[in-house]
């Protein structure tokens, strides 16, 4: 399509990307195009890096430059709680509230049966060698269908271990309007009321 | 915001790209992570070359790897037309319609008085160094105020040459609502309207 055959590739390497069609891609690349050749070159390193440097961390499972990662070594944040997330973009989310203090567990995906997704697909077995010392398991998962088969299946294995497993309260988000909220968030929202 | 140095870098440069914010930036790079090293070293290569191997055709000005570019040492393509386009995107549109089959020349730009970009920020004169045995010059630049003071520029300037200056047919795109269309193509479309 492109005369240059550079070009083609780059086109088609971000059309790769999610939610990024042909054309956003060539877009794209045409922008690239005119940056001066700094940019260019400083860009390619960046990705270069990102499939260099990055790892996971061998503790929590997070993705990090080095292992293990800063929220694991820090000694600034508690040992004693630990919030059990799908996926490490979830962490950045929650590190955006400052409201956390505590370590992560990333189980890199959620239980489903249909795809044959099970226990041992994800990092469960390596959340249980955690648990020594550890109060209390926030399970901040989504809550999808499979999110809560997740959350079932984790609370009901530590059933008997002295750690207590909480979940995210789910209900209306803030600024919402309950006109257009789904039903199934204000079933939720209704049982979960709380004292003002 | 993100533990890993790397990764937030990595946001950055992607939410550098235009229609593309902080949040998507993110969702592209975890995407990539979850790649083989393979496809991300691929695609760091890609972009490698993007910046080392795509420069100026010399006589078209449109971006190539081999300078001149393809279409311009093309022998099947008809060297007596040449379509001046105002950036390299465009000649990608024009080369998916299959309906060309003369030489380009890219002008990087349109004049705009306002913004203090005159003939000589644009390569007007390089156009007219490639006029001798040049049967028709097409315009087709974007009907815009810059776009049309552009091609009555140069339609003037090549006033006294042998050549003759066309522009691209405007009026109501294929497919579209009449209902839906504005008043200024309507007019256009009017005005240019043709024998059935």
């Amino acid at each position: 399509m492109n005369s240059s055959h550079s070009i083609e590739k780059a086109v088609e390497y971000f059309a790769s990307l999610p939610s990024i069609g042909r054309k956003t891609a060539q877009r794209l690349v045409f922008h690239i195009l005119k940056q001066p050749k700094e940019y260019i070159e400083d860009f390619s390193n960046t990705l270069i890096s990102l499939g260099e440097n990055v790892r996971m961390c061998s503790v929590c499972f997070s993705f990090t430059d080095v292992d293990p990662c800063p929220i694991c070594t820090s000694t600034r944040r508690d040992p004693k709680i630990i919030c059990v997330v799908e996926e490490p973009k979830v962490i950045v989310a929650l590190e955006r509230t400052n409201e956390f203090n505590g370590k992560y567990h990333v189980l890199h995906g959620l239980l489903n049966p249909l795809d044959g997704i099970g226990p041992d697909d994800l990092r469960i077995r390596e959340l249980v060698s955690r648990l020594s010392g550890v109060d209390e398991v926030i399970l901040a998962l989504n809550p999808s269908v499979e999110g809560e088969i997740t959350m079932q299946y984790i609370a009901k294995m530590f059933e008997n271990l002295p750690v207590k497993v909480t979940r995210l309260a789910s209900g209306v988000p803030i600024g919402s309007s309950l006109e257009f909220s789904d039903e199934a968030t204000l079933c939720r929202a209704l049982e979960n009321r709380v004292k003002v």
